[in-house]
């Protein structure tokens, strides 16, 4: 079903990159798929009330000491004096349920920080795929995809999620677009999706993870549609699109 | 024939990125397709003796006071009151023999200015592409592949270009690398070889020059191996390899 919308969407591969991308576009969808949007994506879907995304770790200490749950990774790993990171199977089950979590991140967390001029912030991850393509197709405004990397550096997998999302509103929304990081990505989705986890077998972050074990979270967050909810940045905290 | 060379080959996208990615290699490769490494490329085919790139049209414009062939380009089109821009086309036959010429481009040139710390910058193109291979091969140093995108934004026809090299480096010589950059270029170069121009009909750049009826050096700049020479900067004045 194409629907020629007249609107564009394009990809941004790294936050350091944000300003020459972003051209006023009504929604930003923010993607950090190992592992801060996937991890907050599995939060909603164990009914998570609230996250409020916070850019340093300072922030994130003063958040524990006021009681709240806080989740704080850098370098892929948990921070020094805190329980959790940015591990999906962390945001689990009946102790998250109806909980406000304080997350800072090494790479979403800043970009979703970055994002926030736009109207609209989305989290995005290959776990909720469908539900915020379908979201976007529904909410039918310009659309810049920001890819979280690694420390301002390109990454494969935030990519190939970009490329995924492009994918749909191109293909079924008939949006259009001109970046040749658009293109690309779509390319590098294509070469993917096959097998995500084969074709990551080279990526840096990967790597990474895997040398701290983190296999597991990998091949969870590389298994699109688990989840079917929209995480939206609003006053400050992400919530579930569908409580609002 | 493979080789472990224990070198590394990286590819960096955009010339504001090369401090991140730029580690003390020994060799950079500055590619700019359309069209400044292909015209450098061209020129030396030709017979030119040495090429100054400049970074400002003012240098440029000092130059051509003192009577040195100048050419002159921004954003695709020859700056007024130069009589060339960066048209591979204009750096062909008798004019050039024995020439030393000033250039400054959009990005390329500025793309050889930022790489000027490394110990050996070296022009890439396609149309040298087996050259290249060849000679860092030989050099069997660290490689450094920079892009000079377009504006400091990521572009496909310097990435894909980046993807050959970085392909043969690593198949024919054991170049090993841990960039995903240099593992999206290999893909984006697979997606490509089978044909540039359809690869590149929805690049951003093809649809630029197309607009100012530049195909002719589009095609042009697109046929791989049609020159055998290795352009290298030497006293801030790129000279080619075999005169040395």
């Amino acid at each position: 079903m194409e629907q020629k919308s007249g609107r564009s969407v394009e990809v941004c591969f790294t936050p350091n990159q944000f300003d020459q991308y972003y051209t006023g576009q009504k929604v930003v969808v923010v993607i950090d798929v190992l592992r801060a949007t996937s991890a907050i994506c599995t939060a909603f879907a164990h009914g998570v009330a609230r996250i409020i995304p916070v850019a340093t770790v300072e922030e994130a200490e003063d958040y524990l000491k006021k009681g709240y749950m806080v989740g704080a990774e850098r370098n892929g790993e948990v921070v020094d004096g805190f329980t959790f990171g940015n591990s999906p199977y962390s945001y689990m089950g009946d102790k998250v349920k109806g909980q406000t979590i304080v997350l800072t991140t090494t790479n979403g967390t800043q970009a979703i920080h970055i994002s926030r001029k736009a109207e609209n912030v989305v989290i995005g991850s290959l776990i909720n795929l469908k539900a915020i393509c379908d979201w976007l197709l529904e909410k039918n405004e310009d659309v810049l995809i920001l890819c979280s990397g690694w420390k301002d550096k390109f990454n494969l997998e935030d990519t190939i999620c970009a490329g995924a999302i492009a994918e749909v509103l191109i293909g079924d929304g008939g949006f259009h677009y001109h970046e040749d990081t658009t293109v690309a990505a779509r390319y590098l989705f294509k070469s993917a999706e096959q097998s995500y986890f084969g074709f990551l077998r080279a990526s840096s972050h990967r790597k990474r993870l895997k040398k701290l074990n983190l296999n597991k979270d990998i091949i969870y967050s590389l298994t699109p549609n688990q989840v079917d909810n929209v995480p939206i940045l609003k006053d400050g905290a992400i919530v579930d699109w569908k409580s609002l």
